[in-house]
């Protein structure tokens, strides 16, 4: 880990020595250590600086304890030249695994010896830690037949009936424009400069064979997704994603998130579904209503996130439980009630969230929200059951809007030196 | 500051009981401590944790070193009343106050005892520490006289002759839709969601007074301003700020920063002008940039960030330094050039700017560039004169636009418990 800070570290020192020669290599690694022993920086990375591991069972950046910050991205696939496509998921999987070690992307300087070449590194994270970093991909149903019905890559056959175009729902406001996507990724860190410049470099190198369809930065995560991180709170103020599926959960995590030999094709068996949702928030509206009636749409108290009729936050939420009144103490439409797994057939899903704010509106109000990310087994006995249940009857639905859409199949992990994300669906 | 941080996370246990009513005061307390003893947080905060002193001669978050994270907001005035925009800035005092110290913007539970009051706090900030928040306030040219010229609240007499409006420069294409704006808020912090928290309550006590009209996110800093702090990079890849103003160097703040008594009217005495522009910035082609010519257009190293022709990040440019072929070493048009103060009459002024990325623009490249910012005691002999020779001369301008554009008067810092912003402007 601390090798590969070193090494982004060190990169600085060799791209400023290569173009503008003043120094020999020597003299730059002392302007290296300068510059290290200069910053207000400690002398080893805190647990946030870490670097994650890039290879595994399962792609990183799913059960990985949310990290604070995401820039998510869409592609549209702009050549019909299956193995450009295929030759971009290899460069992009040998960036990824540099990146998340703390790496530059590719040389910085000169590239090959040519001085012409622009750099294969965009320079803003040069210095910066691995701070975490994921970068997880997935495939979108118009990669395996697109909008016209065309099977552009020869993957038709390859497509999963779990990756089910999502129905629509009721109250459904989706802009096109920044909804779907050929491929997706995730890039999340606890540094949004490293999220960013994740990104970045992969659409760069994608020059010519994707076009970015939409993008999305997340400030601040709105689940946790392991038991060591405190819950934390959405625009509506409320603790969110305190009945997540957590990393410590294997036997829930085997049933309901990552798919099984056996589920579908064997390419997808150790990936996931992934369904994103950009939820606009009607903030000043919530602004306006009581505590009392915003408790009462959620179904917990808002300081310590405790369901109604509880103590604790982690207390199991009692939904047979009546009040003095006769009525229910979670009210029967409550947000907790309706999303429950045992109101939606055990349907549960991981969930690993981020707030947002992209400006204001134009009509006086700040354009803030949640942009949801699910991870599941299936989507259809999963964010479907889950979201139609929550369509028809949540009375949070007066207070948000969906405004876009994603449904990608994320593939298992990468595999070893020569693995790259797709292979086994390409080969 | 550690009372301060105990008073926002006391605030979650009370907010429990006040509503829930599962607990007495001594209970809550229990959940309380439990609350906080049962997440990873370590005992006290952190430096970047802790709270940063609201009141002082100057305004927090103009010195102030740079925070990691930026929520900035103008606002349109939309009551003629002069006593409601006097009563708002108190308001927003006092909330400031607040905020900044670690607390809620108001209570959380019922108001005055009354169940039916929304909260005075929205929330998504409890429990988390100060982190370093300072919020900082201006005028804008159109609160003294609007558009159609009328003197809304009779101050129009008090307008200073600095604040002028900015000329037209060559190649602006500005939107007005994001420019602009009667006040500004500028929240910092080292946490987003705290800073977002802040500008969210603040435009929520401004209900029916004032209207967002436009707002911006940076996610990271693009300037030091003080020496403790390392120099960070845009997102062209370079170091940026490396020779601006920092708090320090009190006597070139007193030169360049700071409104002197005399300079205009007595308002602004201690106060500064502050100039915004946000900076799209065309990533995509600067990527396909040799980094030699990146080099020559912004006149450093893109490594260590030197002067070209030096070693070291902070040595000194050598403006008129010859290379073997006869021409400068630092090319005539280089940004270094163009900015520096010998270029223009002496010119200072104080970056805080921040990295933003708000998305895609639709045509399949990120909406990428720098939030400019800057804060100097006249616009007319800081800003105007760089931005005037950038305009003209800078090569960098082939890839960058000027998309939005703000000028600002902040009064002094808030001096005591009966002060408020704008005190001596309305008295």
């Amino acid at each position: 880990m601390s090798d590969s800070i070193v090494s982004r570290r060190r990169a600085i020192a060799l791209a400023g020595v290569g173009v503008a020669g003043v120094a020999g290599v020597a003299g730059a690694a002392a302007v290296g250590s300068a510059l290290i022993k200069g910053s207000a920086e400690p002398e080893g990375p805190s647990p946030a600086e870490g670097a994650v591991a890039f290879t595994g069972e399962h792609q990183a950046g799913i059960v990985t304890p949310a990290q604070d910050r995401l820039h998510f991205v869409a592609f549209d696939v702009i050549t019909t030249d299956r193995d450009r496509l295929i030759g971009l998921l290899q460069d992009w999987t040998a960036a990824a695994a540099r990146m998340t070690a703390g790496r530059d992307a590719g040389e910085i300087g000169a590239v090959n010896g040519v001085p012409e070449a622009p750099p294969d590194d965009t320079g803003e994270a040069l210095g910066l830690p691995p701070s975490g970093l994921t970068i997880t991909v997935g495939f979108g149903p118009t990669l395996f037949r697109d909008a016209a019905g065309k099977d552009r890559f020869g993957i038709a056959a390859q497509r999963p009936e779990a990756l089910a175009d999502l129905p629509h729902f009721p109250g459904d406001t989706l802009d096109a424009a920044i909804s779907g996507g050929d491929l997706c990724v995730q890039a999340c860190a606890n540094d949004p400069q490293v999220a960013v410049h994740a990104i970045r470099n992969l659409a760069r190198i994608g020059m010519g064979v994707v076009s970015v369809r939409w993008s999305q930065l997340g400030f601040g995560r709105t689940s946790s997704t392991s038991r060591e991180q405190a819950t934390p709170r959405n625009m509506f103020g409320f603790k969110d994603g305190t009945a997540n599926l957590k990393a410590e959960e294997t036997d829930l995590l085997r049933d309901h998130l990552w798919v099984q030999p056996g589920d579908g094709p064997a390419w997808m068996a150790g990936g996931a579904y992934l369904v994103t949702r950009k939820i606009r928030m009607l903030i000043e509206t919530w602004d306006r209503t009581p505590l009392a009636e915003q408790e009462a749409i959620v179904g917990r108290s808002k300081g310590v996130g405790a369901p109604l009729g509880k103590a604790k936050e982690f207390d199991e939420p009692d939904l047979a439980a009546l009040g003095a009144d006769g009525e229910p103490v979670v009210p029967t439409v409550a947000h907790v009630r309706l999303a429950h797994p045992s109101t939606n057939s055990g349907a549960r899903l991981l969930r690993r969230g981020y707030n947002f704010v992209d400006g204001s509106d134009g009509l006086g109000r700040l354009n803030a929200g949640l942009f949801f990310i699910g991870y599941q087994r299936d989507p259809r006995t999963a964010f479907v059951l889950v979201q139609r249940s929550l369509a028809r009857q949540d009375v949070m639905n007066e207070y948000i809007r969906h405004v876009s859409s994603g449904l990608f199949a994320c593939p298992p992990g990468i595999n070893g030196d020569s693995d790259f994300w797709g292979r086994a669906l390409f080969s």
